[in-house]
């Protein structure tokens, strides 16, 4: 989720945790992670979400956010534990960094004795600290994000190669989502309507929850609700969402950034 | 706390989460992580622990663990937030790092573009980074225990005549802790007895919950227990608790890595 406005996950978390057990088969541990402010407040469970007491504390403790990252896992690679357990995070230019990964990845490049490694045993996280070694190296200081956005896409084209890449990644002033195969996404706006889940038979009117210049984007591998347009992202894709809006990366610049580095 | 089989905390907690706003004016936010293994959970508010509901779920849902650090806070530097909360976390040598401060220093060494850098505005989480980044610099690789504790007692040292400096540290294999003012420590073992919170009234009778080979150290800032002996740590000593057994640094061998720094 990402918004213009603090705002709780409460609705979206209430389906989105059923898929951990109930509705799916993604039952091998979950986790959450809330940017409040530079802050970042992460839980993370190794059981399904569906049974785990952390996910009741998380539904029934609204915590208001404008960039959360949730992750339920189905273990393709590295056993179930709380290391292997997704969003990963990581301190990168002074800000924290959340990542969490949809899909399959074999045949990485080397890491070696990198500044980002590991700690668990998945793809994942080995992507993502990949990822995080590239940025540092590319960038002193954080760059503005259009040329982050930029830079993230091609990092992401180069794992893409080998396997699947759905990824969600933010440091709490923009979230970006990276589609391969399965992402989408709503931008909730005025005049807010009434949305019901697809995986709980459970309504919200979220006209009684906001005001008039909210934004909320949700971004999701399914559509959590099954009475709104949701937009399904192209293979390749990778959107930058910042307060509640999607931003296309120019074609130009992609490629211009793309050839820099080369 | 550290041990030699993962232990619930929650007879400590209960006691330790009293002096957040009941019995101690420490109520600036709190926070406990929990190594599992290799990896690590945190829970973090920035409301009083007397308070908060996730010092409830904590204290209502045992999770067991073998290295746990718990700060309840007192604002020196830095707004009261969830980005100022400890305990700090980073990754280093592909494992997870925590860390949690009780003192106040200024004027410390400057950090610029190094690799690890605070994302509050803490003088802890300033001077947590400040030793990360010259540990990444000694190190390529986590070096073997007694030669880590020898560096950690001179880069203490250094930042500690800055101001006061007790401090708690672990990568989920050790748990470091440096006095400075006031450090207390008490490791139980067999034969186990029932031991009475200091700050409300709780009993717990270990032997009922204990095996004959368990070790348990606990370390706190003032005793967390009434009738209980604990050791009071000696200003500038920096212990290293291994499966629930204080050690401590050589003499020689910290003149001698201090020397192979200059």
């Amino acid at each position: 989720m990402n918004c213009n406005v603090p705002t709780d996950i409460v609705f979206s978390f209430e389906g989105f945790r059923q898929r951990g057990g109930v509705t799916d088969h993604h039952s091998d541990g979950w986790g959450i992670a809330f940017f409040e402010d530079d802050g970042c407040r992460m839980f993370l469970d190794h059981q399904p979400s569906a049974l785990s007491p952390l996910a009741e504390l998380v539904y029934r403790y609204p915590i208001k956010s404008t960039n959360v990252v949730a992750h339920i896992r189905k273990a393709t690679q590295g056993v179930v534990s709380l290391a292997n357990t997704h969003p990963f995070k990581r301190e990168l230019w002074g800000r924290y960094w959340l990542f969490a990964h949809n899909g399959n990845l074999t045949d990485l490049p080397a890491l070696g004795s990198s500044r980002f490694r590991p700690v668990g045993t998945t793809d994942s996280e080995y992507a993502f600290c990949w990822i995080m070694n590239e940025l540092a190296l590319r960038f002193v200081d954080k760059p503005p994000l259009p040329v982050l956005h930029a830079a993230l896409a091609e990092l992401a084209d180069r794992l893409a190669s080998q396997g699947t890449f759905n990824f969600l990644m933010s440091d709490g002033t923009a979230l970006f989502a990276r589609c391969a195969t399965d992402l989408h996404y709503i931008v909730r706006c005025a005049p807010f309507a009434t949305a019901h889940l697809s995986d709980t038979d459970v309504s919200v009117d979220f006209a009684r929850y906001t005001g008039a210049k909210d934004m909320v984007a949700v971004i999701a591998t399914q559509p959590l609700t099954d009475n709104e347009c949701w937009v399904r992202m192209g293979a390749g894709e990778l959107l930058m969402f910042i307060d509640g809006q999607p931003h296309r990366l120019p074609v130009t610049e992609e490629v211009a950034i793309a050839g820099a580095a080369q």
